[in-house]
């Protein structure tokens, strides 16, 4: 049995990994750490868990009540900085076999300018850094393996990452890839904001961060440490008037014309044994995955341009998923432990 | 030409206010006044005004401005209780033949105890209270044409009132009615709440203030001013998935069987010659309204349980609507004046 | 192991099946039948269960097939009448130790002048109906553990039973229940209406069949089998612009008042060991069940009115959820087997 | 006075047309014309204009009504290739200074092959054609001055035109622009579809004509008539769970670095005495021009990346109220007649 603490927990994240691990057969969700929520049900913050969870919220993590477990995991979900002092404290539990799973941006960051450029209030700390491993299983799942320190991806970078990745690791001459991003609310998180108050999102659409958002060097990293090629990208996120879900469209504009079955060919193989991508013959609706871990992706090719549709939940394959997937391969356990619930394909 | 200044420009009241008062052949906006925003533009906190209205916020109310108008009216679009507070400084102004409509719940309810119990932080203040009409023109139009000062009637219970109005009216005896109230969350005003946060809103329903809320004494108080007898009604509130829009379900439960012919002659009596009361052989859809100042009216009969369906835009008759609605009145202008706009139908 | 096999291969019910069914652990699914898509990929009708489903429809049930089985089922998720016809067929499967689960509304409704009024076009079949169930567990569990036919719940009917049952059963007397229903448009099923046309129900609401419902004498009969005593009831269904889940707002009169806490205790004691009833402190939202087969209620008291609000998801609880709910209890399965997710709380 | 009649009364465009035109001051509207409706009330296709409109549908355009009108238009809102039939009988109209304005895609492409490849069911007509203009005022107002046939553009094709036109026309060399656009499902008109079914659409998204949609060669064609070179372009349109409302998102690759200043100047140029295009200092909602003829456009400038953000409401400036614009245009009135409504900001 897998022992799994969770700090952080009032927020989606954590709302998400109790949602999703209520049915994972090897894992006990063993505490779950809220300072500002200490006391109360999970149901306070979480109403849909409800009588499912019966314990409350503890103020500080007691590393002592994992012991017991055979593997042992910490999910930090805490803000961006919270996050990098909180593993800080960890490292002990790291070097006698635990390891910490981090949903936020802190660690996901190679490079030290572009970290502080984008997450200016959260240290460095290379030495930590240098330990961790970028939780994307399609790219890294060898090191993902042994890894103490998983940076689980961004719900954006994820998605950017699974439609465009093919493509740029074959050697195929790309001019530049426009990703198109379209989000859910629920990226946004729990906090209140004016952009996400409900009388103004609902019925609407609008962009935030254009060719501004941290995700955009998440996405060149990922892609040149596959690749090898510097790509080059622009990134522009919108809003829709949904809770869940992601859709990219990445208009990948090549230096030659390609044909829809020569690329059509490079997907197939790089996502063949691939339990969480599924190739699709025309465009994914956001619907066929919300709920699951899936990652549903089509091409549609004109002469050079390429224009890749690929759908995720963000809070599942886009977060609390993909972690949980991590979790079961450093395990060692089936990927898909946990993870079977198929998409609502009517929400 | 009439001259209107508003008071509390930063919340949707003002910004419908301002909408609708675009296309009004009569009105001049002279200023609008927000203390936490003067000196913004009016765009600043409602896009869709930008470059149409092109003037700023300011911090205070200056009379003088209106002193050139024929006719001068004043909105307070104020918080409860604040709305209070300032009509109190309007004596002046009323004694000198001008009008302030207020959009607040602070002199809707005659009743002192009533009054307390739902608007605890405000004033009663009697000797104003008494000079304030009820600005419902389906129930007041005589006494609203010769008002100094509107309490505008609260979205909820304008159209609940429309709704069973001719029936409570009429000499039939009601052993009871339910009022099943859904609203769209624009109602909930512009302040950040937790239960207003999109990610929680979208796709989901739920009630609020359940048998509690301060509409239902508004209701009753209107029935009995216009039947005479007292009913028994209870009132739910729900929150619907949509920005714009109210329907209420009215279930009547009639001390004797009804039908619907002689029913709907008192529906037809009572609105025959009303401008934005449409009655409709079939429920009303809330599109079909949204963005007009129409309420759309259905009866159902079926032995002693009557359905009536009614619908209407929260923030147009249900608020800025309907006290423009009572500015027109006043004015002696063309009840429909600025008020043309069609519902969108499809929204 | 359990076989199960589908026929009405290509709607809601069966896709709801199949989504809900893959993480069953005991059941395999054996074939899907659907004339009118016979050949085709499960994709092509329900996109979301790409590459997990790998069969492909069957033009007719191939008995066969189950036999290895050491339990057979076969679900008729077809057309109201359609399935009267398809389970008189069924007559040696049944004798044979079969279990039919009919999704449809053909075996309901007990009374004859009921059934004939509601669903004109199916045969009353009296002996058939005397051998089936209605299988609502919170109310005849008993009964449904040793059924060969199952009549499957109406989704309206389910929830407003679950909300007003402890009430109905109890010594309480009752003067009137308004169900006053809100339904997402998966209701409505696959087939193309104008009443479900995106444009048209996006941003909006409205009623259909106001007091002429056929789930009205559903629950009526559900309320006069547990309790004994006929309620006087009255139900109006509205459609929500959402998908998925149903909020019930039962208004029930009664005939003295009644305290809140005499009446909780009715509700603990009823659902005390359901496994899917869940009991709130406040009024549930929609989200927090979409996706689960939970159904969530929570009562209000005021002198003599009562209001209990419920929710469910119509496609699980309110369809194939409970489907497979009757299973688990005829096969002396746990209950929750295949229906341990949680709603998603955020849609 | 105006004399207007419209031939394709029950669809999405006539309604649209009939609730803007009835706040039009120089309008009358003479009679609808609907073959499969003849005799029905306006309502039963279009409920919001209950009793607005007490006229029923006619099955035959009758010229004479028309005739006694200083001014004589007709609004064919019939579908593609039944506009270009109907056009085809009003030479004598047009002859005797009628004018036509055609809301279908039957006139807008110049180039034969284009025409062939995208409304194959369409004839070319190559006389009539000489003598539309097509209609986007922000291009062609002079063309349109004197038109007698209108070619009402498309509602992409204006977003997209409007976005990238003045950086179009410019001296600024462009390698591609992508236009990533989103529409609510209104765009696809009245009749019923799988994809535009409520239960589909609700809470998803999905891309449709990749690279292949009819509106593609109109944009190319407007850019390139403006601005002479002729420009590589891609199109992607998505459907939003939105009814109302068009964002579209131009990635416009340049050979060069430029500056926002520069490029700003480009669009304040073009559209300073536009009364419909409003320049904003961020990326504009759907939700502020819903219910107006406005078009709100933003842009964003990084090295050679230009992204420029565009909204508008798909049935007013994307089809009737642009129609109404042209109508103004050419019968020499204030462009703003009939089209002051603000947008909703809330929807």
């Amino acid at each position: 049995m897998i022992g799994v603490s969770i700090v952080g927990g009032t927020g989606y994240g954590a709302g998400e990994l109790l949602r999703l691990l209520h049915v994972h057969p090897e894992v006990e969700v063993v505490e779950v750490v809220s300072k500002s929520s200490a006391g109360d049900d999970f149901s306070s913050s979480h109403p849909h868990l409800a009588e499912v969870y019966c314990d409350k919220f503890v103020d500080h993590l007691d590393l002592e009540k994992l012991s017991s477990f055979d593997k042992q995991f910490v999910f930090a979900a805490l803000p961006h900085g919270a996050s990098a002092e909180f593993v800080l404290k960890m490292a002990n539990f790291l070097e006698n076999g635990g390891v910490v799973i981090d949903l936020s941006g802190d660690f996901r960051l190679k490079d030290e300018a572009q970290h502080c450029a984008n997450y200016g209030d959260s240290p460095f700390l290379p030495e930590v850094r240098d330990q961790s491993v970028y939780g994307l299983p399609e790219f890294f799942r060898k090191e993902i393996k042994s890894a103490k320190l998983i940076a689980n991806p961004g719900c954006y970078a994820t998605c950017c990452a699974l439609a465009a990745g093919p493509i740029s690791k074959a050697n195929v001459g790309i001019e530049h890839i426009v990703f198109d991003a379209k989000s859910g609310s629920s990226g946004g998180g729990r906090g209140l904001k004016d952009l996400f108050h409900h009388p103004r999102r609902n019925g609407s659409m609008t962009t935030y961060s254009v060719l501004s958002h941290r995700h955009e060097p998440e996405i060149a990293q990922t892609l040149s440490a596959s690749g090898g090629q510097q790509t080059s990208i622009s990134f522009v996120p919108h809003l829709l008037p949904i809770s869940r879900g992601i859709f990219v469209t990445a208009h990948i504009i090549l230096e030659k014309e390609a044909t829809y079955d020569e690329l059509c060919s490079l997907y197939e193989k790089a996502y063949a044994s691939e339990p969480f991508v599924r190739l699709r013959k025309s465009s994914p609706e956001i619907a066929d995955v919300v709920g699951s871990n899936y990652c549903d992706i089509a091409l549609h090719v004109r002469g050079n341009v390429v224009v890749v549709t690929a759908v995720l939940d963000n809070l599942v394959k886009g977060m609390a998923g993909q972690a949980i997937q991590n979790l079961n391969i450093i395990s060692g356990l089936d990927e898909k432990a946990g993870l079977g619930s198929l998409g609502l394909g009517i929400v």
